[in-house]
């Protein structure tokens, strides 16, 4: 018997090889009398397949594990969906390795009968709370896997804030804008800002200034559970943007507040027995290549 | 007699020394019997005073010498007024040292005694065109003392273009965008994304990837004659823009080419006698703090 | 009454304040009853002064508070020699504040006072241990507050070895060495290398790659308890050292190993009671100073 | 008829492979009536070979074109021996590519057909020069086609500085060393380093701080023409060393002058037809390789 009875399956069908993966990972789950459970709108782009649907954000209530096929993007997405379930989520890739999704579509039943068979990895990672107030007043909200973006918005090339940590007044920094990223958001868009890789497990936030107007401005790594706030100054003439993992965006104004904690839970994610972090970082990141071998 | 007779003058009057320094500097002029013509904005605020007003894209038909007051943004805005003119430009700062308006309002006179007795530096900084087409069809331009910068404008973090240098191709980039800076926009913008400083002389430009995908994206230094050609990729979903100077924004669709080349002629740019750069380097760039001295 | 009633005394008498400083300290102390204890060197250099004198590595057992009056490097020196005593340490500067000295000589007095009356905040900084086998047999050993650096010794540029973390295999890299820092030495050297800011109280180590051969290799910041081990590549031609601080340096071989963990205690750090950590950072890295303010 | 009569020919036999394409290269050559011409060492390596030998520093009066059979790293000491001589030198490479031997054994015989036949690319790349005084007397002097490094020598981990450009002074630099490189220098060591990419034609050398104390201490490009001067703080503690190429090291002492200037002349470096630059950019720096494809 299986570990799991139903797994939730989540999908971005932007081509056709993903479309393809989620068919045979269908199969897979009836040949074993497990219960597949569709997002809402993969279902439509299935015609004719009889299966149970559920609106993303409801998908946790339906089944056990939750499987994601396509690339890092789609995975962050079902994590902001799925986070408030208790549900592991599992990776499956569209070819080549990601962070996240960590399972090939070539070797998908095999990685799948030693997963279900109850051979595999799991670990917590936690994610990060957005609340914008405005006069004291919420006025937006967001959760990220990997991380929380000020940015300045359309043209206006820099933004002025106060950055506060644990209600201590940091420096005022006139920039891009400031990414603040979890472990699991250390190897995406804040490496490529200058910020250090973060080891999965450790529990600490990287605070990464984005082309910083004072070039002592560093990234600055803190305990995970610090209170980060950022006031934006009211002299920014225009309307800074907050990003969650990219994807969802809330626009803020001069004087609004921004207070970014960790969210309680985090979520479940689900590796293949012998996955390795170092291995995935060497192929992704290319540390064996040097310019002068 | 004055080497200038007739001293045109810029300013943004956005604080009040501003205002009180081009008072100072019209009385300058007056009682050494030079004609003073002013941008037409800044009569609008001087009202009473009977000076004759020009636009500032004309101003350089009325004048040998250009007097701009304010900070290095100023100046910018003015440059791209006068490049067309072979009228000399000088920069009087708002009380800190600029790269560009190296001039103390507090030893305004001083200095313009020297400067107008013929002691002086006159440098000839060059500047970039930038030509957008679409379908091989102009569609946009404009020009650059500092940088042109491609960016992804609203929202989106990442574009994707093709650079090609002198027709030949060099990447595909997937970045934040991408700054093309001058010797004297390499200490500005670029700067606080990693480029390298180009001395003032040196007949070169900068290619500086923002936050690039690729960590080994580094800047790439080339000839000032190369000439630049970035195809945005079609598989874009924002309209990226590119913005000279920061102050001049121009709207570009996915499949866009932007042409980027040096302009000829550039503005002649006028310094007191004892001018040093390297000096303005470490008094702005703070080159003999050190974290622990 | 004072908290403390024999205060060690340390110094590198290599400028003529340190000396002078040194002397209001004693007179300070004496004035108060409260006994001072000089490091050896020190009374060399006080010739008919009356007091009792240690050799610094057993001050610890003679005081039940430290006092080094210097540099950050002086502080360095003096927490190795009294790590293994469970005596707090303050740091005097030299005119400049310190990250570590962060008392001012000119208001030593009244500084003093309010410390010895009970009012300061006291850290526990974490400390590392670098231990070197040849053939699996110990052959050298060091601690330090700030770094252990692996570097390739005289002339020959780099060298070659594994990274391990908790006997996971990391990478094999290809640099000018790499800096093992704690976050006390977080805002040193690894800073200038690149290395983030690790805020004091953070449970963690960070490694940073110098001037590695491939471009991807970025600072990694990992657990405080995690076992880092370093196997030099046979293959190397020089004899790598690895220094404790900056201070103390052990030669290895090709094919050594070195095992770096995290030292059991570490030092009790003492601050004025309004030491504020981000303003420390504010004043000695410039924070508050840009490129075109 | 060849366009070249007599060819020497240079190689490291650190393996195996670059003696069997140097026999290789042998036979190509005699089996075409062209004379090889064979590196003193190389002659002692290949007993029995009845060929004219030469010292490395003298080969280039026996031969029309010198081919170096090596990594880059051979190619910068053939460039050294032979930069006085108007010989073209051509790279062939042990298996992958190098940004200065491109050729691939594979390859050999079909391309040297072609570049015997005049179907070839020709590069002039200067080379620097360094000289060092001590109280205005020579100490040392050394050549270099990538850098000219300053850096500490043993153990000692920063020095200090004073930087002149044109007899300008720029900067008094606390740091673990300077990188001086030519553009061909640029995409290696000094790379590593945060240097930019110089595009191979440029007339320009990249001055490069390596770790320096002062963040904003950034790599500076100057004319090719322009005279740097460093002088060694008179307090520095070890004797600096100054390396060409990672190969040749010279020993200064504090208070000497170390004057670097464009060598006249420098080397042709012959390509094959197909050669693009940025075509080895991308293949050896991994342009085209994200962290999140």
């Amino acid at each position: 018997m299986s570990l799991f009875s139903r797994v939730g399956i989540i999908a971005r069908l932007d081509n056709p090889q993903v479309l393809e993966t989620v068919k045979k990972l269908i199969d897979y789950l009836e040949n074993r009398d497990i219960i597949p459970v569709l997002e809402e709108n993969l279902g439509a782009m299935l015609p004719g397949i009889k299966i149970q649907l559920a609106p993303v954000k409801e998908l946790g209530n339906y089944c056990d594990l939750a499987i994601v096929v396509g690339g890092d993007g789609s995975f962050l997405g079902a994590a902001r969906a799925l986070c408030d379930y208790d549900v592991p989520v599992l990776g499956v890739n569209r070819g080549t390795l990601g962070f996240l999704t960590d399972i090939s579509p070539q070797t998908l039943e095999t990685e799948l009968d030693t997963i279900f068979a109850g051979q595999y990895l799991e670990e917590r990672r936690f994610m990060l709370n957005a609340k914008i107030t405005r006069h004291n007043k919420p006025s937006g909200a967001g959760e990220a896997l990997n991380d929380i973006v000020l940015h300045p918005g359309k043209s206006a090339r820099m933004i002025r804030f106060d950055m506060y940590i644990d209600d201590q007044f940091v420096m005022n920094q006139k920039s891009d804008g400031l990414i603040v990223a979890t472990p699991t958001g250390s190897t995406a868009y804040s490496l490529s800002a200058g910020g250090p890789i973060l080891l999965p497990k450790l529990d600490a936030i990287v605070l990464v200034p984005m082309h910083p107007h004072t070039l002592s401005n560093r990234p600055i790594v803190i305990d995970a559970n610090a209170k980060i706030r950022i006031v934006i100054s009211e002299s920014n003439l225009t309307y800074p943007s907050v990003s969650c993992d990219g994807q969802l965006h809330i626009t803020a104004a001069p004087g609004d507040e921004i207070h970014i904690t960790r969210k309680e839970g985090g979520i479940r994610l689900i590796h293949p027995h012998n996955h390795d972090f170092y291995d995935v970082c060497r192929t992704k990141l290319g540390w064996q290549t040097g310019y002068n071998n």
